[in-house]
């Protein structure tokens, strides 16, 4: 079964499964992604199968089949669109961690640690022509559009990230720029998938879009926090990435924001520093400033915006579901 | 206007223009090229722009456009497709360029070279997409399809090459079989699009699309031939790469197999060595086994099984160009 997007215990309750009404389901993408990667050459075959150790939380497929059937109706095109989406989001991972050296991902070796940045690079380029050829098996043009429009958008999110890294100037309006398209348009790209290839009107589809949209963004900045403040044992990744490598998130825009000039000099000359421990040394400077508050704002705003779309919808447990899962992705530790 | 594929000047005299009758198409293509790839980021608009210095023979266009004329019927969705094979060779050729630690592509800086390796996996990612994406917006998922399955080929090619790498026992079947994924197939897909969206029947988009394949092998061994006793001025490139990276190509096969044991140990020994002009040890090894007019006669070989399958087709000027861009692939310089 897949991990549940994890929540800290309350209570000592373990929280509910909240993909259990699409547990058959998921295993039906996870039948098509098996099948898809195939490949006869065992040396690729290896590389494929140690991909399949990432299996994370699967949040994007799980939300286009709670989508789907939130609107009232799942069929097979579901569970292969939900594979496209998670091809496309792995080969992100994979080509993200050449990017950052990133030598373990989700408690197991990365792909450039346990092979090399080449098998990388190219295994990326293998997940996203797959991804996109099996989007063009369904014979329907509309999905191959809006994979190919979502993926536009990520890859130049992605390029602009990379290109201002290390510009310490970088505003608000600028950082929502980029995560809006890095991750947010690409799980507006699953909600939207899952209500248009269920059949629901165009206002419906717009509305689990704008949804998607919203609860992407609360899922980045959440996400950021989470490398300032997170704990590398739940999360199974290096944190403090973002500071290593001068990208600026949301709390050290607000942080340099609220800053005198000579606050400024002084942190910026501590990110640029090479030292270690930048992350213990900023966080005193987050708190103080309410930093890390303000981007939990920022997040639940977002998130509550997702919320609102969620009544263009009947009521039914599959929407009730959307709504635990909208919360969880602000109030999570992994 | 695009370079033509160049032939070693014979006579004295320049060889004819091979692209004069698609000269307007060509441009049509480099329209909805320049058109596809705008980013409103300035900076992203900045490494696109470069590589479109990377400008080269244009030859999958080209082919695509010829084989459409010599069909009888050249549309719009022509140009389209056009743009779409290119953008995906130039994907392939930027993620090269980050294997192979290239600086130099055709006469000018590389993407790593010119910014770093982040930018070239990214910018080849965004080529990627862009190019999913525009074939998409024709409207007809066969597009898509086709695409997709070629540039699956390619991409597990590649990783099938980088895989192998090092592997001084390949055999000249899995040699064929690598550079049928990771060149023909490219070369095949524009010939088939170029007579199915045409309206071809169905046996001679077949015929069409094995002339593709057997161009492209031809055109991969001259190519491997290039890297072993060509002019770096002429190519544009480094040379010997492949012999630095240790990727075994069919003339290198041919030697090893024509060698006694004692032989082949000595060859690899020098192979394997991390010593300079590695080719101009080879070359004397090579000349006097016959294996680089081995090579040659298997590259004329199957340009002489593309030039076969033109029979389909009725004579016309576009045909004739066909015919001499084959013979030409074989001979050329660069």
């Amino acid at each position: 079964m897949n991990p549940v997007l994890s929540a800290p215990p309350k209570n000592g309750q373990a929280p509910p499964d909240l993909y259990s009404p699409i547990a058959w389901d998921l295993e039906q993408v996870e039948d098509v992604l098996a099948r898809t990667l195939e490949s006869r050459y065992s040396r690729v075959a290896a590389v494929v199968n140690h991909v399949s150790n990432y299996r994370g939380k699967r949040l994007r497929p799980a939300l286009l089949l709670l989508v789907a059937r939130a609107c009232g109706r799942l069929t097979h095109e579901h569970h292969v669109l939900g594979a496209v989406v998670e091809m496309i989001h792995t080969a992100t991972l994979v080509h993200d961690d050449v990017l950052d050296s990133a030598t373990v991902r989700r408690h197991v070796p990365t792909v450039n640690a346990k092979w090399d940045n080449q098998t990388s690079v190219l295994l990326g380029d293998y997940l996203f022509t797959h991804a996109f050829h099996l989007s063009a098996t369904l014979g329907d043009a509309r999905a191959c559009k809006i994979i190919g429009e979502a993926t536009n958008r990520v890859c130049e999110g992605e390029l602009c990230q990379g290109l201002e890294q290390g510009n310490l100037g970088l505003g608000e309006e600028n950082y929502f720029d980029m995560i809006d398209g890095k991750t947010a348009e690409l799980i507006a790209c699953c909600c939207r998938l899952g209500a248009l290839f269920s059949g629901a009107n165009e206002g419906v589809v717009e509305s689990l879009t704008t949804y998607g949209r919203q609860l992407g963004l609360a899922f980045q900045i959440a996400d950021d926090l989470l490398d300032l403040e997170g704990d590398e044992n739940a999360t199974g990744k290096s944190l403090g990435t973002d500071l290593d490598q001068l990208k600026l998130t949301l709390p050290l825009i607000h942080l340099l924001d609220q800053s005198t000039e000579a606050g400024k000099l002084r942190l910026r000359q501590l990110m640029a520093s090479s030292g270690n421990h930048k992350r213990e040394k900023l966080i005193p400077h987050l708190v103080e400033s309410g930093s890390l508050d303000y981007a939990r704002r920022r997040a639940e705003d977002c998130a509550g915006q997702a919320l609102a779309e969620l009544n263009c919808l009947p009521p039914s447990p599959c929407r009730s579901l959307l709504e635990v899962l909208t919360r969880r992705v602000v109030d999570r530790n992994s």
